[in-house]
């Protein structure tokens, strides 16, 4: 099956690197790269067992010349810490690995920022190519150049900006996810559309079944404009020191529920979808929202069918979100709309009206588990 | 005391920053670098148990309104490893560090690269500066941004390449050095004349009693000599593509005694001086230099006394050497002289050439032990 292949360049300070968008591309990633494969003595890939069960085949055979020693990871976020990533560079050391070698970061999001902060330290940095296999991978995280690893105290508190040689997203291979983490994917491209693409935002309502189906014309398109309204962002904010910031949104809140619940009770998507349905409420206090608008947003949201937000106190909630690394400098910044497609970043957000807004999402949520 | 203050500014590509150099300067070190320190929130040191119990009331005195939170990391190459890291970047976490916040790495080599590589890593990059305690660290590692940890594999396999946003070096502090560490350091500036800086070799052969004496004016111009040398050329070649490789000079078949030795034996600077020992031995076979050149050249080195070369046989050297990871991309590079002040990179270098070589070191070193 051939298949429209989409390609967005990220533009960053240190250069520029092509995310390559369409069906069933994992097959062509040397051909299609081939100036980043051309003359690699070693090429090495990072991958969870269960992708590396499901899609070996067909990246063996696209890699099949190179010879690929393949590095595990076992899958989840416990997982991502250093001393992982100590084995990896280890492993990498003992198969001969040198500056020259070229990783390949297979997998989820926690195989692309584990493999990607990998690549930024061993030798003090060698070229990788990221291939997310998540929704939310192909959609965020393999985006951007954010890498790093979790410290009990909190997420991605050590890492490094490095970005990759190229990202493919195979659109694909997301026929293999589940619809849990599809969903969860999708979360963070409703974030797209709603800070920064209301087109997006009104796609994703409109076609919500068509991607529960998988269906490709339609995933490549959200993934597209998703890379696209991410590309942009980071482009003209490498550094995360002030348009960047809009990409937070739902996460300030998120960041604290997936604290609060170690971690395992909802996936990362999930949490951030309870943190938009936060900040609307916030952003609808404030009238920078209509009613109907914020319930617009939260209905698409909702329909997604997030699990139930756990009951935290908002005060624990409180907490933990003013310990989160984007807060530490003192004031508490807090991405709200004031419109679909429309981010504002505010300093002036009080703890009542977190508190207010988190109760409202909990009493929805318990609302909805009662019908 | 007042003393004369020397500032080199080391330019790299993502800006420069001033390295001050002067006897008993810690004491002004907030003063000296105010627009570093200004508007600091939170300021960490990193630093050693032994340097801590010496050197603390002077830095304290200096750092005193910022109530800094000291860190500290046990002396020793076993140390510098990704646990540790770990370990301090929690230590950070839980004490509120956040990305606005300054560290300061207080000690040696392995404070200096540790710190640099937390500074790096924590939160994916805070400001640092380096105040070295050492004369190696003085002279060589805490100019050029390159942090890191070793692995079992080998030394200094993860890191980043970070630069501080200040170098302070208080000769002052060299006073309680011991002589082996003070000598061990020496070997790095004596490479450094070696390479590039006739008149700083010069310098040395004539002043070794009075560098053993710890003359301050005698001090300062080592380190003043040497850093500027090694600014150079880390402004000319950050990344280590080319020029930088001649900082290697005596290295590759140091680091493999360093490997060889388990990193016990012999401290840094003594293995590159018998590396050095070999490199220069290599180039007389060549012809590259004179045998006068050869032994004077030799005649420094020795008159420091490094402790004898552990008797390894030069095939095990030289297996180790090749999985260095500067020699990785399949030819050996190895870094010979022309002469004094004149280095020349090689890609031809024969096994048969560092054997030979490792052999008479390894004979000087015996032959010197009998007398």
């Amino acid at each position: 099956m051939r298949s429209i292949v989409h390609t967005i360049t990220v533009q960053t300070a240190s250069g520029e690197y092509p995310v390559s968008i369409g069906n069933a591309l994992s097959g062509s990633v040397v051909k299609r790269f081939s100036a980043i494969f051309s003359q690699r003595k070693n090429v090495y890939v990072l991958t969870s067992p269960e992708i590396w069960s499901l899609w070996s085949a067909r990246l063996l055979a696209a890699l099949l010349p190179l010879e690929p020693v393949v590095l595990f990871l076992r899958s989840g976020e416990q997982f991502k810490r250093l001393g992982e990533v100590e084995r990896l560079a280890s492993e990498l050391a003992g198969a001969g690995a040198d500056r020259s070698s070229l990783l390949i970061a297979f997998g989820g999001g926690v195989i692309g920022d584990v493999g990607g902060f990998l690549a930024a330290i061993y030798m003090r940095g060698i070229d990788y190519v990221q291939m997310p296999t998540t929704l939310l991978a192909q959609v965020d995280s393999s985006v951007g150049g954010k890498t790093g690893v979790n410290l009990r105290a909190g997420k991605n508190l050590v890492g490094s900006f490095h970005h990759p040689r190229a990202v493919l997203a195979d659109t694909h291979v997301l026929s293999t996810l589940s619809t849990r983490e599809l969903r969860a994917g999708l979360h963070e491209s409703i974030k797209a559309g709603l800070i920064r693409d209301a087109a997006l935002f009104r796609f994703i309502e409109k076609n919500t079944p068509a991607i529960d189906r998988r269906e490709p014309g339609v995933l490549e398109k959200i993934v597209r404009a998703s890379v696209r309204m991410k590309s942009e962002v980071v482009h003209l904010d490498e550094r995360e020191s002030g348009l960047r910031m809009i990409l937070n949104f739902g996460h300030t809140i998120g960041h604290a529920i997936e604290a609060a619940g170690g971690y395992g009770a909802l996936l990362h998507g999930e949490a951030v979808a309870w943190g938009m349905v936060v900040a609307l409420r916030i952003s609808r206090n404030r009238n920078y929202l209509t009613a109907a608008v914020e319930e617009r947003a939260v209905r698409v949201i909702v329909a997604l069918d997030p699990p139930p937000l756990p009951s935290f106190s908002a005060k624990r909630l409180l907490t933990i979100a003013s310990r989160d690394k984007k807060n530490r400098a003192g004031s508490r910044r807090f991405v709200l709309l004031q419109g679909i497609g429309q981010a504002v970043v505010v300093e002036d957000v009080s703890d009542a009206e977190v508190t207010e807004a988190i109760a409202a999402a909990i009493a929805m949520s318990r609302a909805r588990q009662a019908r």
